[in-house]
């Protein structure tokens, strides 16, 4: 891990241009740097005002007052990163406030890199590595499902139904290792039928729990997709229309692995990562042609594919070869017949058998897009989970550490009711504690805290 | 004056991601707003907690947890506006930093229009109209010396300068009164030649204070400047480097009059707001043509004008033109001889008699820029006056109050000498005193704040 000390600074609003922006301080001389750049109006030194109380004074760069604003001390251990902590609140002009920051330099800080606030919050306890990873899906955040699973309360029911699964295992491994301690003596409070069921119980309900990442993913990371069909057949219109409707903003996504921008398109629940691909932009070019293999290059990687065709002209072999790939599909495929509100040649019982979902849209008037929306949500998210209201797994690393539980726990159900010696049933349930211990990320390693930190914006 | 009534509400930090955004409500039911969509940790209502005091909770939208921040209450009259204000904090997301805003909405605040938290403040009593303007530039700073001028010391100086003349003025206006009331008595304190002295003293110190508009206005404004010249002689690479050396931030600022772009060249303590034309693109064109005709359009309303000559190359008629041009021009001309790095065919000798001042530079190296930026520097600027530590008008309103009050004085001073009856003079005296009163803005009228809250952003 890359170990940090010293006193931070850094600005923590966006960059821009505001009314307000606020400079952040953390470390053990937060307030030796505040006393040098700040001058309060009343006069009293800063250590004489009550802490967390707002401070009306002056701000000092090389001496000379650049602006007025308020000052909050939090001393440690009450504080975001558990330090001493000053935030300082001045007018939010942009070099205005790259001043204040100057300030704080001068008087001996040291710029925070990315994400160090919340990092030392987590190293000093007082967030879990889920809490700093929701805080980043808050920032990050494009739909209000997103911003519901980061809240507490989403955090606080998975947190609680992990430790219900921890609680029982742990319960349950006092009576295994009473039954290895003394074999003989029966000293265990529960049989080894009852203990297999504890187990089966346990087994059953980290399942479900696992599979709610299916939806926590399409919520918080979203599932890569690409819209494919041949030129004119409207899926820019299509594009536009769904984003237009259901898009809470719309940004670019700047690919992080694959070097493409993309768009997020929230559909219900989930949030599609649209691929900007150069068919999505030039169809209106009337001489672009879309070979099946440029389609083929493009779904590589895709989860959803959203195949659009026109069912007032004619079925061509391109279609018909597209038609093909959505069938083959690895992912959700859905078939989107657009142009509903012109008369149709072809009907949906002329496509060939064993094709997927076909929906009649009209990215013109809209008709038709609520059906798709539904379809596409319900398929890709489990509609009976709420985020807020019930424990889902949001984030990969919490996921990899449930499996890992889970993939234990059910060796260890299997060594039970195959008789092996109960030492070994009662170290993998060992395991599958550990790996549920992990969860909240009180016991990772370094390495994968400074991934998870490398992924913050400055100021946070 | 377009009135505002009810509590309002913005979000005050810049737009886009960060750590921290903070939402800002302002009215009489403010706190009321917060209670509806802040929930404290500490389970107290808000009421309970000292004012001021950063108190840690959840936010709400429609019963539903979005995320946990810091709520600060300054109750009326000791806050920004003047009435009950909350500051909420959250986490720095767009979208969450909307939803938050939505929160304060549906508790019951209407939406702030720009600047309409400074602008209560104004009406309450809580700033002058002056200290608005300067908050107004603090934020729009992209020199270190706007963010001076706009800081409090630089104002205190003003008012102070101010304050001091309306004072020794109103003395002198007893005096003129007693003379008026009992011209026979000989009650004045002051003999009418001490009376004419004192005036000629105040106009002798207003008048100063009224020039520092000139060094004001380069600073806090800008002025509007172009670059000329032929094709190819360097006039990009001239821009270029000059605003790699000197510019703090590099914005556009879109014009607000001529709707060109421009872009802000600090030059010494002044500010050049270079127009963005055409020839500051295309330099490198070969096939460009540039007639006088077009220069001379160019420079319609520019108060610099940076003639840039190539003497590695022969003076052509087009350059000779050129040179006519800036000697014929209203503002500052300066030739710039650029490529001092190249043998030159022609010297500063060559040019006609009565041509503006002329500097060999090197754009390549950078060679003789120093003595260009100190030559427009000293040229459009007062190198005695330094913001914060000097009375410095900084704003066009200032200066029109300022200069009206000069006016007066002087027609005051010349009918005392031209022996009018004194009761004109003392109505003359009397009008300057209140142009004086109109300079920190207590007694404008409410267009003209109108006019100056519309530049304001939202949030502030």
């Amino acid at each position: 891990m890359i170990g940090h000390v010293g006193t931070v600074t850094a600005v923590s609003t966006p960059p821009g241009k505001g009314g307000v922006a606020v400079i952040r301080v953390s470390g053990d001389d937060a307030l030796a740097v505040a006393e040098k750049c700040f001058s309060p109006r009343d006069k009293k030194p800063l250590s004489a005002h009550a802490p967390r109380r707002a401070v009306y004074g002056d701000i000092l760069l090389d001496g000379e007052i650049i602006d007025d604003g308020l000052l909050l001390f939090f001393p440690a251990p009450h504080s975001y990163t558990g330090e001493d902590v000053i935030e300082l609140s001045c007018h939010g002009g942009p070099l205005l406030t790259g001043m204040v920051l100057e300030a704080t330099l001068k008087a001996g800080a040291i710029p925070a890199p990315a994400g160090e606030f919340t990092r030392r919050a987590y190293l000093a306890g007082k967030l879990s590595l889920s809490d700093a990873e929701a805080i980043g899906l808050a920032i990050d955040a494009v739909t209000k499902d997103q911003v519901r699973l980061a809240a507490s309360d989403s955090r606080d029911r998975l947190r609680d139904a992990v430790g219900d699964l921890h609680d029982r295992l742990l319960g349950l491994l006092s009576s295994l290792y009473a039954g290895i301690d003394y074999p003989d003596e029966d000293l265990s409070e529960l049989s080894p039928d009852e203990i297999k069921a504890g187990i089966g119980s346990i087994l059953a309900d980290l399942s479900s729990l696992c599979d709610t990442y299916r939806t926590g993913r399409a919520i918080s990371e979203g599932l890569p997709a690409v819209i494919a069909g041949k030129p004119n057949v409207g899926k820019s219109a299509l594009f536009n229309r769904l984003l237009g409707e259901d898009a809470a903003i719309v940004t670019e996504i700047p690919g992080t692995t694959r070097d493409v921008i993309e768009y997020p398109l929230p559909v219900g629940r989930a949030l599609l990562r649209l691929a900007d691909t150069a068919g999505l932009r030039d169809t209106s070019d009337p001489v672009e042609t879309i070979g099946v293999e440029r389609a083929r290059k493009k779904i590589g990687g895709a989860e959803v594919l959203l195949l659009v065709l026109d069912p007032s002209r004619p079925l061509e072999r391109e279609d018909r070869e597209l038609i093909d790939l959505a069938r083959g599909f690895s992912g959700l495929a859905v078939l989107i017949l657009n142009k509903s509100d012109l008369p149709a040649v072809w009907q949906k019982t002329d496509l060939p058998e064993g094709t997927p979902a076909s929906f009649s849209v009209s990215a013109e008037t809209g008709e038709g897009l609520d059906a798709l929306r539904d379809y596409l949500s319900g398929a890709l998210t489990d509609g009976t989970l709420s985020p807020g209201t019930d424990a889902i797994v949001a984030g990969a690393r919490q996921a990899a550490a449930l499996s890992a539980a889970r993939e234990d726990l059910a060796s260890c159900l299997d060594s039970l009711s195959r008789g092996v010696p109960i030492d070994a049933a009662a170290s993998l349930a060992e395991s599958a504690l550990a790996a549920l211990s992990e969860v909240d990320g009180r016991t990772v390693s370094g390495e994968i805290v400074d991934e998870i930190f490398s992924h913050f914006c400055v100021g946070k």
